[in-house]
């Protein structure tokens, strides 16, 4: 079993260490902030106040023994550096690092972060597509052209099995799943009849993906 | 054309503001802080300083004609719920709201905010789904109990067709899409083989996939 350290019990922090621990896994919190540290302590294995700026603190907390670092301090640009720096010096083999700008980013990268994430800006992009128009309800990329669109079905295809529709045809999109209420298809046959209310998970490329939603809207 | 207007530009909202303005919509985006609103003013239609607490700044910016008001202060929570009250109040029809806590997303609810959001604390969700298994790459919730992961082809599937594979039969789980380098394969046919490196996207259970990204690690 993995184990965890997560540095920085922010919102995104706090997140993704109580996320772990309640899969089952041992998760250590530090926080400079004593209020942060007691908030996390009941959802994590070990919650412990510490300034991670300071070497000889993470050395004795014998942070060299776990897997993963979740480095998620965002506004401190500094202690976010030295953090990941440490973290690597001392054998940590994952570590992943939350960025607050590009330039952020680049520096984690360069000072071995394996993978640098954006929670507000991934979240941002996702939250406008949602946006545009009202007939979708989540955005997801995929790979650069491709992604996945939760949408209610149109007017016109109420009753209609999927084979009539022919979605793959006419849009050039597949359907992969269909939710009804709490319930979800997620293996759709040619014969299932779209309902009212139906949202459809759909994947395609973003440009026929785009043209559906402007046709749904 | 639907018209947007952003409130806080921090990196949820800015995120947001460049998302939808990329698309082609028309942004207003506002912010307190004169530094924020320079850095933002070329990518959205116009970018304004103001303090959105004071009433007479939002109806002086023609607010009530906008169709969706995003208003994305997490920290000042009595800013949040100001704004949230004002543009609600002026007949903004769609209002989002971010929130730092359930708390906090409560009282937006009942002010009127149409959704809230939560950036930091669904994308640590996500990111600590896919730190578990090194080989899950993005995992990403559909409904309460079915989700939709990003895996790399197991040893033991390579070189195998789908149909070989039976993964319904044996995992539960339905294959949406192949990823190949740069390349996706939407229409996954029974007869499309595995290649080593190849990425799957799968929909399945909760349950299911946590049996499969457990065999996967
Ligand atoms: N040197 C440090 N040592 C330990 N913890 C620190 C240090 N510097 C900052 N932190 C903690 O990291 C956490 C996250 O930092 P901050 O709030 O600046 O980031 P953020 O990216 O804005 O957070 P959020 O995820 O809430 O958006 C805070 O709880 C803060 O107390
Ligand atoms: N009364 C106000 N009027 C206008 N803008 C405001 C007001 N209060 C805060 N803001 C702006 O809202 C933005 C977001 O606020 P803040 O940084 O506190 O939220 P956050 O949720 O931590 O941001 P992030 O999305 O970066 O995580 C900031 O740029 C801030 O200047
Ligand atoms: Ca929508
Ligand atoms: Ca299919
Ligand atoms: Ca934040
Ligand atoms: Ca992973």
């Amino acid at each position: 079993m993995k184990q965890f350290v997560v540095i920085g019990c922010g919102r995104f922090g706090a997140s993704v260490a109580r996320t772990l621990h309640s899969q089952g896994y041992d998760v250590l919190a530090i926080d400079n902030d004593e209020e942060k540290v007691q908030e996390i302590s009941e959802s994590v294995t070990y919650a412990v106040q510490a300034n991670v700026e300071d070497e000889n603190v993470l050395k004795s907390l014998g942070i060299r023994n776990f897997d993963v670092a979740v480095i998620s301090i965002g506004s401190d640009i500094q202690a976010s550096i030295m953090a990941t720096l440490i973290v690597k010096e001392m054998g940590v083999k994952t570590v992943i690092a939350k960025a607050q700008s590009d330039v952020h980013a680049k520096v984690l990268y360069k000072i071995g972060a394996d993978r640098v994430v954006f929670p507000e800006r991934d979240m941002g992009v996702r939250v406008a597509h949602n946006l545009v128009s009202s007939n979708v309800l989540d955005y997801i990329e995929l790979a650069p052209n491709y992604s996945i669109i939760e949408i209610f079905a149109l007017k016109e295809w109420e009753n209609k099995t999927l084979k009539e529709l022919r979605l793959p045809a006419k849009y050039g999109i597949n359907v992969m799943a269909i939710k009804q209420n709490d319930s979800v298809n997620i293996s759709p046959y040619a014969d299932d009849i779209v309902k009212p209310g139906d949202v459809l998970i759909v994947i395609g490329s973003n440009e026929d993906l785009s043209k559906l939603e402007k046709k749904a809207d």
